[in-house]
This record gives structure tokens, C-alpha cells and sequence, in this order.
């Protein structure tokens, strides 16, 4: 099993350690700290190296840090967590704080005096994020520095080694590209932009631009280390050797200790692009001449070639086989006698019987009545329900594959299921439709079609509070910037891209709906205009519950979607299940009439 | 009549005013001179007296410059005047610039060498303008120079004299608010901004802060003068006194003439606020500490309070009867025989047997065959085309009456039409329809639901190449910034504010399809979600027509949406017109089953 279920925090260990660190500030001459849940890679997952937020608050979740003074501690945290921070904090010791609704630079201004001078690591801060605070600060006589030793590892004894995780290569098959042809193509770009070398920190374009992947971080087939890209396309890799042990040296690429990253920034001559986005400040500080220029490798990789969107789609026809074998076994069980707990086992047994799975692409979300109203719920033995008549079951998961990573949301029926619940159904899944049969002219950028997925449960006077879709990574990290299918997105769609497709709807304390397929961006026929169209290709093959629908809610064009939906998930799933599934499977890809 | 159809310029004149110009520039030590469309006030009328383009070129579109050196003369005009341009002007003497594809200042790279010196006058551009310029002209050696007498006045020797149409008062019933208290609400923003002052340059906004309305322009009702408000709510007034001979002074308003704006200005003291996008870089060069700050009245005036949505509503009950008088005729006529000229003045005619017509909004755009596929037509006698069996009428127009202003596009059938352009009507009124129905939360912006009228013609591979929706103002300019329902515009839309909704479809030399209604936003129920909901009323009521749609490509929801709008067409005009328009209104209003 790679998913586990138990609590991984106590909210008691949080005034002790708290404690400590305060001393530690006193002694380093701070008022304050700031701890945030990031790493050095800014990456969604953290190592348990790098788990500083949850150590010293309890909180776990995915999105947040902690401002700590000498008499108060803020948990900042944005609107997901709102209920969960709650349960895993000592509120005694630290406060919960609403984010962005409160930025850290106004709650500092309210909390600390003239004076004070707030700590932070230059390596878990991006230029962006410790700008906007500063700008915050102006003419409140509180500073910021950055520290030269972080001082939470002061106080955290039993803290774990950073992450050393063994590289694989990425097999050129699926990777589409050799990594020298890479670091030619960004090379040039560098050129364009007038940069001698860039600065590469995020650990998923390193792992792209190199064809590696790694084991650092669960979920994400990453590699965390440094380098610096040339414009002559040399590489300079600042990472543990002990990961590479398995990986045969490559010409114009020259491998450093992790150590030698600092000296080697500094020693840069001409233009250094650096990203203010995603890197830390303590490479920003480092270049003598530093020029704001987004991570290269973003673009590029959002763009998938096609051996890379060939490895996508035979990932997500092995990963629909396994979802419909889980299907089927739901179909067949007296579900009220079964947990979330249970789903989500049966379903990564599923998955693991396809014998390619090499990890989960994130922690099954596995849910039930109002817990499947709490967007990111990850189910814990204390949090477990059993399923019961009435329910929908919101099952949302993924698999890390060789050639692919996959993400699907179905939502399924608990025994006969009330009719205002099956109308929010068939809103959602008419929201996913009018997103999946989009046609729109080059140009057109996430936000701008965003709504169309929304505009079925407007009319009723619904709306999710999360974006429609984000980028997907090609057995990469399952969220993968910079596109999304989001209102405040405006970078134009293009070929080659992957976006997930997944509104829903959350009524708390009840119940909640997500229907999630993938998609692959690509050139469409021109059929009337002569102009450059894009559509979107569906490669996530799953039937979808027909038993939920209103039939009378959906347009012709609607069902005739959905019929030719599972027309092709019949065809092209049904030789790659067990006998009696395929009779499971052609019931459930029926057509409606 | 208000609407001529005689061509207002002639190519030959352009060749020997270009001559004069270039003499003038050499006398005054100019390399070349910015000649724009625009005038101080930044309108998109402009009085005879600021017709400079026009003068010089022979070009009579809305937007559009000139930019004359000493061996060239571009004319750079955006895609909707690519075809008129060319039969405007002298192609000897001008060269035709696609803009924005080609900025002014890489057109004048490529032109004029280093050490050139372009003049431009500093009253007829905005800060922003000429930063883009100055910004693209870095490290070129070209300079910019303000100049202080225009070398075009200097030549144009029957240049008219500047407006000086008379001012009336807008009624309080209408606008809803005094003047006196419009000017304490803008102070308040002001000091809430830090702003001492703030100088406004629009001519709308003057009208509509003062509760005037003018006749300076044509089809626009707009006052054009300066003003100062003080954040005291103190004004200072601009303007020629001959045209307020008709108005009463008012407590806290001080006239002056036009020549003591310049003085006034450099003499305040304090941050004076100015609109970088609208206002004249002279107004900036004048102001000792200026402060980069919208012009306040634009938001103001953007929602309409609820005397301005009455007085719109009555105004489209008015305009709507006038419509369907024309309609009922237009079906009466052998229509193979009359011509756009024809149908502009009967509609004109209609309109003005209302009694209240004061004028236009904006020449009709009277149009059928290829003519009705060129954007923002205006029929000529030179272009004046029968109307021929299988041909659409496209028919923009609008009215200006004491109580509001109006904005309505009918596309109508000349004899039996073909399938595919039945077709392509249908999917234009499919969009214009989801936007009608539309509702959503409050936070979204024109630019999110731009794509909702796209979308059924998208499925075709159709578009249109213009936003879907402009603001309008009440009893004012009908196209009126700063909200707008297109992809560009990020401004959440906000109760009481009124926007065209007008997809369309155009096949260049063939045929142009346009359907539009006016939409006033407001809030709307909650039905589902506890949150503040936004919905829209459409306040346009005439019937579009039935006979070119194909039936069966509409959804149940449309339909019901159309049947419902008619319903409403005929209780609500129905009693305001003619007994035999009755009858063929009930006819034009049967619902489609």
C-alpha cells in the first residue's frame, strides 16, 4: 500500500516546540519567524526534511505557513483548510489566520511593533513572495531578514535528512527528447532573451530537462537539486551524488555537491536569468547581475510532444481498465457494510494489479456524505465513514505509471439518491460537457472558458469554489503550472498542453458531486472560419454513472456526447478488462435514448 | 434628418494639404508630426473642428493616425478600416498601416533616422500613448517633441471654429442624483485616494457630473470642457461661457474661460489626481504633483442608479415601438426594389414620429449582401446597394431621446434565404441567448463570459472579430467605457451597469449576421448558493426575426428563452403601436413550439 490512513500529527506536540523555537529567536536576536510549508523546490509536496510547518504547528495540509512572535503565532491558511486547521492545531498556542483575506505584512502591522525585525529562511521564500511583504511593511517600522541558519532546525532534533531519493532514467520512448536536445532548445531561448545562464530550482524541470525521474517526494517522481543552464547548453548540477549512482554521466553536464551551489551563483559572470516566481531569494541574492526571466523548462514542458502524449494515453487506458474493475467490485457489494478506507484500498488494489503502478499521483480523496463536501479531504481512521444509503461517494484519485500520470474524479450513487442531489449531478456533468466538446480559435487562455463549465450550475444557482482545471504533468507531478483552466488564467491554450476537466459541487455538511476527465489540448479541422482552431482530445476512459442523471435535464447535443463517450470507452476498455467486468461494463456504457 | 449619406471627403484633397504640412514642419524644425483622430477630450466623435485626420488623409473612421515624415505619410488604422482606408486617401501620397500589428514606433525605426524629431500635440494624446511610443523609440535616436501651436491649425485655413453647442439640464427625475451631491460622493473618493483635486477632461464625465447634456458633437449629447474638483467637492469649470448662456450658476461651481485651464493647473497645490489613459499629456506636463488616478466619474456613471434604469427602460419602450413600425413596414414592401438609404430613412422616420427623437446614437448601420459583412459600415451613396431576394439586412441603429439612449441590431431575410446562412443566424442568436439567461456570482467579468456567445458558433468553426458587448450610457455616449463584455475586460460587472449584447457572424463578401439587445445587470436571487448572484435584464424589446432560424438546432431552454422574450415584446409594445402593426406584431411574436 502506498496510501496510509492514520494521523501524522498531534496538536499537543505543537506549545512545546513552539516554546523552544521562541527561545532560539531570543537568542538569534529575532522578534519573529516566518515558517513556511514550502522547500527549496516550491513544490506542492514537501519531504519530511522539509515538514518544518506541521512539525511545529500540526498542520498538514498543502497551502500555508506560520508567523511567529513572542506572544502570538498565526497559522495562515486560504479557504480549504479553514475547518481542517482547526482539529490539527493547539488553539491555545496558535492562531488561525484567514489567507489572503489577511496578508502576513497587515497582520504583522497589527501585532508587532516598531522594531521588530521577522526572520525567514532566503531559501524557502520566493523574491516574489518576500516582495510582497515588504512592500506590505512599508513605513512600519518592521523588517524582515533573512537568516543564515534557519533557526526551526535549531530546536528540531529528531528532524529527518533531506531527501536522497535514487534517479532513474526516463526512458527516451516516452521522454520524446533526448535531454542534450533540451538544453539546446532552452539554450537558445536563452539567447533570445539576452541571458548568458538561468537558474533552474524546481524539481520538476529538473527531472524533465535532464529525463530523470526520482523518488524525493511520494507522489511526484521528482528530483530536487539545483543547476545552472548555459547558453552554450553546458549544465552545471549542484545535487547528492548518492542519488545518481544508478545514472551514467552525460556529456556537458558537470555534476557538483550540493554545496558547491552557492560559490558557483556567485562566481557567474554576464546576465543570470533567475525565475522571482519559483526560486529562492538566496539565488536572487546571490547573482551579481540577476535578470527576472520565467523557468524555461515551464512552457516547454506544459507543451507535451507526442511520445509523451502517446505514454499519457496508454497510461490512462491501463489506469481506466483498473478504475473499472474497481467499478464493477462497487457495484457488486453490500455498500453500507464498507468505509471510505475500504474504497480507497480496493481501489489502489486496482490500479496495483495492473503490475505498472509505481506510486499514487496523490492521496486517494475517498469520501462520503459531508465529508465529500471538504475539498482536499485525505481520509484518516479518525475521519472514516461508512458509506450509507443516500450518499454520493466522491472518489477522486491517480496513479504514477512509467509512461503516464492519470487523475479522474467519478462520483457514484449509495443506494437511490434524492433528486436534488441527481440535479446538481447533472448540472456538473453538463458543465464537463460543454468544457470536453470545446472548440475555440488559438488565443483563447483558461479563463476565458472557465465559465462554460460553470454556466449549467449558475443557472441554478450553484458554483464550486476551485478552479475548473490545472495542468497535468507527463509522469510528472499531477499539478503541473503554468496553464489552468482557471478565471485568472490568461495564458493562451496551445497544442500539446494537458488540463484536467473537473467542476463539481460542494454543499457543506451534506454532500459532494466532481466529475474529472482529463484532456489533451490539440489543432483542430478548420470546418467553417479559416483560421487556427484548437480542441480538446479526452484521454481519461471511465464510464461515467448514468444512474444519477435527470435524463430530461440534458440537450440532444448532451446525450449525444455521452453516448458516444462510453461508445468509445467500450471500445477501447472493454478488451482490457476480466470477463465478467466487460458485462459490468457494457451495461454501464449504454447509450441513453 | 438627422443621417446624410454623401461622402464627406475626397482623396484628391489630401495630396496638397500634405504639401503645406510638410512645410510647416520644416519652418517649425520638425522631422515629422503625430496627426490623430482624437481630440482633447478623447471621445470617439469628434467635432469639425478636430476632424485633423480627416482634413489631411481623407480618412473618416473612428480611430485610426497618421504619422507624416518627410518622404512618407502612414495612415494606421486597426481591422475594421483595412477596405474603407484604401478608398478614402491618395495611395500616392499615404501608405495604409496595419496597427497594432505595426506600433508607431517601429514603423518610425524603420522610416526615420537617428536624430529625427516627431512633433505631436500635447493636448490630443494621453501620457499613456505617448509612453508607449517614447518607450518603443529607446536607443533609436528618434526624440519626441510637444509642440506648443498644432502645424496642422497652421495650415488648415478654413479650419472650423471650436463647438459651442448650447447646454441644457438633464432633468433631476432623470439623473437621479444633483449635481451638487454626485460632486461630494467623487470628493470623498478623492481623500480617500489622498488626492487634493483631480482634473476631468472627458466630456461625458462633465456632462454627467454636472447634469448637463450638449450639443458640442454630433450623435453624443456630451459637454466638452475641463474641470478641477477639489476634494472639498469645490469645482473649477472650463469652458466657453456662450454655451451655458441657458443655465443658472450653481453654489460651489466657479466658470472660467478655456484659456485660464493651463494657469489654473500650474498654480494648484497639493497631489492633483489625472487619468493617464484619457487625460491630455498637457495636463500632466502642467501639474506640479500629479497622481496617477482613473477618472473618477467613470466608474460613477457606469452604474446607472435607478431613475437613469427607468429612464433607459422607457426610452427602449419608446425605440422598441419605433422598431417594430419599421419591421411591420419592411415586411410590407417589395423589398427588391429600395435600398439601404431607403431603410435607414424609413427607420429614421419611425424614430422620429415618436416625438422625442433628438437624435441618433450613431449613424445606422443600414446594410445587406457583402456590404453588411464590413464592420461598422456606414452607407454612402456611393455604396448604397438594393436589397436582393436571398440577401440578410443587418440593421445597427439607435436613438438619443431626453430619457435614455438605445443600441438594437436586427438581422431580417430578403426573400428566402439559404440553409447555411439560416444556420450561422441561428448559432448568433444561440450566443446572444446564453448570455441573456445568464447568471453568476458576483466577481465576474465581461471577459469570463465573453466566450458563453461564442461558443454555439465555435462548435462551427464560426467567430466574429469584435467583443460581444460595450457599455452604454444613460442618455449619453452609447458606447461608453469602461465596462465591457469582452475577452479583454477583467472589471467584475457590477449592479446597474448596462452593456450591449451583440454576437454576430460575418462572411467578407458575402453576407453579415448581427442580433443585439441591451442588457442592464442586477442582482439577481439567490435560488441555490447563499451568495451574492447577478443576473441580467434585458431591457431591448422588438422581435428578432423566427423565419431564419432553423428550428430543430435550437435547445428547449432557448426556445422557451425565446418564446418567453416575445411574450414580454408583445405585452409590452404591443399597446404602443399602430392597430395594424398589432397584427402583424402578433404575428412576429407566435411562439415557436
Amino acid at each position: 500500500m502506498f496510501q496510509t490512513f492514520t494521523a501524522t500529527t498531534r496538536p499537543s506536540d505543537g506549545p512545546p516546540r513552539l516554546a523552544l523555537l521562541r527561545a532560539e529567536l531570543a537568542a538569534q536576536g529575532l522578534t519573529g519567524f516566518l515558517v513556511p510549508r514550502a522547500d527549496a523546490h516550491q513544490g506542492e509536496y514537501v519531504s519530511p526534511h522539509d515538514e518544518r510547518l506541521s512539525w511545529l504547528t500540526g498542520f498538514t495540509g498543502s497551502a500555508g505557513f506560520c508567523v511567529v512572535l513572542p506572544q502570538v503565532a498565526g497559522v495562515f491558511i486560504d479557504g480549504r483548510y479553514t475547518v481542517q486547521v482547526r482539529s490539527q492545531i493547539d488553539l491555545e498556542a496558535f492562531t488561525p489566520v484567514n489567507w489572503p483575506q489577511t496578508p502576513a505584512a497587515a497582520w504583522l502591522r497589527e501585532h508587532a511593533g516598531s522594531g521588530a525585525v521577522i526572520g525567514f529562511d532566503p531559501w524557502l521564500h520566493t523574491p516574489d513572495e518576500i516582495g510582497t511583504i515588504t512592500d506590505g511593511l512599508r513605513g512600519s517600522g518592521i523588517t524582515l531578514r533573512a537568516v543564515a541558519q534557519n533557526p526551526v532546525e535549531s530546536v528540531w532534533h529528531a528532524q529527518p535528512a533531506p531527501a536522497c531519493g535514487p534517479v532513474r532514467a526516463h526512458q527516451l520512448a516516452l521522454a520524446g527528447k533526448t535531454a542534450a536536445e533540451k538544453r539546446a532548445d532552452l539554450a537558445a531561448t536563452l539567447r533570445a532573451k539576452g541571458a548568458s545562464a538561468t537558474v533552474i530550482t524546481l524539481a520538476d524541470s529538473l527531472a524533465w530537462l535532464m529525463n530523470w525521474r526520482g523518488a524525493d517526494i511520494i507522489r511526484n517522481p521528482v528530483v530536487q537539486g539545483f543547476a545552472i543552464l548555459h547558453d552554450d547548453a553546458r549544465l552545471d548540477l549542484f545535487l547528492d551524488p548518492a542519488k545518481l549512482a544508478g545514472i551514467a554521466p552525460e556529456d556537458g553536464v558537470t555534476r557538483h555537491a550540493p554545496g558547491a551551489f552557492l560559490p558557483a551563483l556567485k562566481a557567474l559572470n554576464g546576465t543570470v536569468g533567475f525565475d522571482p516566481m519559483t526560486a529562492p531569494v538566496a539565488v536572487k541574492s546571490a547573482l551579481a547581475t540577476g535578470l527576472e526571466l520565467a523557468d524555461p523548462c515551464l512552457m516547454a514542458k506544459a507543451k507535451k510532444n507526442p511520445a509523451e502524449l502517446e505514454g499519457m494515453r496508454a497510461a490512462h487506458r491501463r489506469d481506466g481498465a483498473a478504475m473499472v474493475e474497481f467499478l464493477a467490485w462497487y457495484d457488486a457489494q453490500t455498500l453500507t457494510e464498507l468505509t471510505e478506507i475500504d474504497m480507497a484500498r480496493q481501489l489502489e488494489s486496482c490500479r496495483a494489479a495492473t503490475g505498472q503502478l509505481l506510486d499514487l499521483s496523490f492521496d486517494t480523496i475517498s469520501s462520503t456524505g459531508p465529508n465529500a463536501a471538504i475539498n482536499h479531504y485525505r481520509v484518516t481512521e479518525d475521519t472514516n465513514r461508512t458509506l450509507q444509503t443516500g450518499d454520493l461517494f466522491l472518489l477522486d484519485s491517480g496513479g504514477q505509471y512509467p509512461d503516464g500520470t492519470t487523475d479522474i474524479t467519478r462520483t457514484l450513487p449509495v443506494g437511490p439518491v434524492a433528486k436534488n442531489r441527481r440535479a446538481a449531478y447533472t448540472r456538473v456533468l453538463q458543465g464537463m460537457i460543454a468544457v470536453s466538446r470545446a472548440r475555440f480559435p488559438k488565443g483563447v487562455a483558461g479563463g476565458h472558458l472557465d465559465a462554460l463549465a460553470r454556466y449549467p450550475l449558475w443557472l441554478d444557482g450553484l458554483d464550486y469554489d476551485h478552479g475548473t482545471g490545472h495542468g497535468v504533468g507527463a509522469a510528472l507531478s499531477v499539478h503541473e503550472g503554468p496553464v489552468r483552466l482557471s478565471r485568472v488564467s490568461l495564458l493562451p491554450l496551445e497544442p500539446g498542453m494537458i488540463l484536467s476537466n473537473e467542476p463539481g459541487y460542494y454543499r457543506a455538511g451534506a454532500f459532494g458531486i466532481r466529475i474529472e476527465n482529463l484532456l489533451i489540448v490539440k489543432t483542430a479541422d478548420a470546418l467553417g472560419e479559416n483560421r487556427p482552431w484548437l480542441d480538446f482530445e479526452t484521454i481519461t476512459l471511465c464510464p461515467i454513472d448514468t444512474r444519477l442523471l435527470l435524463r430530461e435535464m440534458l440537450s440532444g447535443d448532451e446525450r449525444d456526447w455521452l453516448n458516444a463517450y462510453h461508445a468509445r470507452v467500450l471500445h477501447e476498455i472493454g478488451p482490457l478488462v476480466a470477463p465478467e467486468t466487460h458485462r459490468w461494463l457494457q451495461q454501464a456504457c449504454l447509450p441513453l435514448d
